[in-house]
């Protein structure tokens, strides 16, 4: 009945195709490698239950009552202090804003940067909830190529010469949906060019702390860089239920325009789960923490391209990712994802299929599997039922 | 350096004057009426930690994973049963989007129904926070003026009959920033006028329950209305930080648009706090903590009118509310509240200059004032200083 109302930036907001696929699995029979859940043994439960209690015999009133837009200056100073250790990266609280979840810094970003055909640079496949942010203001997306060590560089080199793009987004660690990571040589080139370009870049980095081996890989924008606007969370390694991010934004002026935008948004990010997070951030020793998970994580990982491997047929070429919670497997030519999808669905076994991340939706024969949410022997069991439907595809 | 990228829609986006002026006056020292604080002693504290160990223990790590983006269904069913039982409205909780704070709700509304140029139609003076919404995504705003008993409905049925609207947006419950309340004819009548002229009626409530007397006023679209989006929150009742409150929302498709738009702005919002809110809601009185809270602003708002009676000359009008948190006070012809406020400010009492609550910002001869964050001698106190000023005001 008010469907002629609906505006423009409505209808130009894909659904997401993930969050629609989680609802219809959420019976506990069916096996998902769907979604991009860590696996609940990682949730802190009893720290961040003293946490609680902590938080509200010390700080009481302070934390229920309305706050600071860009977020409680306390965990703002932990994020600072914690780059500056681990990234060597000097950062002042004041360029920090927490967000609502890294959702909300997509949504904001969008809606700061970019009018109605502006051109936006995003690696394919693309992360698709960053797809599904900025196709709302209606740019004009030009995909550059995923491959193993990076986004195709000439491409981007020509892309930045011949537009006058807003911004690049990337996925630089354990990229989701393919999995891949930078080489040392791209995260330099897309440094440069993006200064050379004066393009903004925008580097997310959700998954970066869970690398299985040795010490997380060193941020693009750690360098000085005005332009450059940095995405840390909280979801993969305390808890995503708190949705709390933050953003690094360099630029004053970009900072007051995103800040603006956040007010107008939701006032500020919830500031009972801000001081919990920032209270379990200091009391705990998090590093121990994130070493578990990322035990954890490779664990399951390696149970999944075992199984992989002795699954599926040769045919099928998959990511052997570093770190972070997703394979990328392609599947042998003619084979449709979406196809293949709707009959594992009724094998109770579930994915992603390509397509979403994909900002022309094209029909891809590729799929996204998940394996943090599930246990070795789990995992195991559901890949023999892809392998079983992939080689009898056809048939 | 990067202030050629900034987009129109962040050009259109007023930076709040409330957000930038509680900055500047966190000084302890400072009177403060301007913002819209509950009182922290409204605030329950020990029940928020007995619910956190509750929840913590019996849901787990439910409260902790990725959720629904239309919100925890327990609380959900929570609102309808409540709903059902305080105003007799018939809803389903799948007609309810929990939302991040009603701030989000407004952001929302305005993203799904605004295209650039389209009217929209609000009360004078209206809620700041609606207007920065709003704004950000161009409307021409219609702002119609707010008599004692409620938006003026000859202009209201002329501007709806020259304008095709997209919605009415009104608070009509003791009205930010004027304390003002709709009579039960002018309740009817914009009801009336809204399903005749086919614009949808967005109800915002944020302050129906803190009613002085009696039984809260019943809601506008109570009655089957399609085209209604009834807004409510917990910020006033339980806590603002908590950054949780809702929307009801009767049509399908526009219920659909709202929820796809919520997906890009955030995916859902905090589950850890709608469970630990949903648990509070479950096992307290809450009618009786909202009794109490009542009693206080009554106490409270009847102190700062016996000063303002007392203290500021006859020549200066103002509203009595029957509950929620402001008066609205008119200053002497020729008294310019900008230059008051900064007077005030040096003599550490600050309220909110009325400019901002104007679509225009126009200098206005307006102030609002808040009595819900002071003790009633820190009210008396900032009134009579306020008082002196006024009198010297000119001299």
């Amino acid at each position: 009945m008010f469907e002629e109302k609906i505006s423009e930036l409505s209808k130009s907001t894909p659904a997401s195709f993930i969050r629609a696929i989680l609802k219809t699995t959420e019976n506990a029979d069916v096996i998902s490698f769907a979604g991009g859940l860590p696996n609940p043994i990682s949730f802190p439960k009893e720290e961040i239950q003293e946490s609680t209690n902590r938080v509200i015999e010390q700080y009481g009133s302070r934390a229920f009552q309305y706050s600071l837009t860009a977020g409680l200056r306390e965990l703002r100073e932990y994020i600072a202090k914690h780059l500056k250790e681990t990234q060597g990266m000097d950062v002042t609280p004041d360029e920090i804003i927490v967000t609502t979840g890294s959702q909300q810094a997509l949504d904001l970003i969008g809606k700061v940067l970019i009018n109605q055909g502006d051109t936006v640079i995003m690696e394919e496949p693309a992360y698709l909830g960053a797809i599904q942010a900025f196709s709302q203001y209606r740019p004009d997306i030009k995909t550059i190529t995923l491959h193993s060590d990076g986004m195709d560089m000439e491409k981007l080199e020509e892309t930045l010469k011949n537009s006058n793009a807003k911004f690049i987004y990337t996925v630089p660690n354990f990229q989701n949906p393919s999995g891949l990571t930078y080489s040392a040589k791209k995260r330099e080139t897309l440094h440069k060019l993006s200064r050379q370009y004066n393009c903004i870049l925008v580097e997310d980095d959700p998954y970066g702390d869970l690398k299985f081996d040795g010490k997380p890989y060193g941020y693009i924008s750690k360098k000085e860089f005005e332009g450059s606007i940095l995405l840390g969370t909280f979801s993969k390694t305390v808890t995503p239920g708190m949705r709390i991010g933050y953003m690094i934004i360099r630029d004053p002026e970009l900072r007051f325009r995103i800040n603006t935008a956040k007010e107008a948004a939701d006032l500020h990010s919830n500031v009972f789960s801000q001081y919990i997070l920032w209270d379990y951030l200091t009391h705990n020793d998090v590093q121990e923490h994130i070493l578990k998970i990322r035990e954890l994580y490779r664990s399951q990982c390696n149970a999944m391209i075992a199984a992989m491997e002795s699954a599926f047929p040769e045919s099928v070429t998959f990511t052997r990712p570093e770190g972070g919670m997703f394979i990328w497997a392609t599947l042998p030519k003619g084979m449709i994802a979406l196809d293949l999808f709707e009959r594992a669905r009724e094998e109770n076994v579930v994915f992603v299929p390509g397509n979403p991340f994909y900002v022309d939706g094209r029909a891809a024969g590729n799929m996204r599997l998940n394996y943090t949410n599930c246990d070795e022997k789990t995992i195991t069991e559901g890949i023999n039922r892809l392998g079983s439907l992939i080689r009898s595809y056809g048939n």
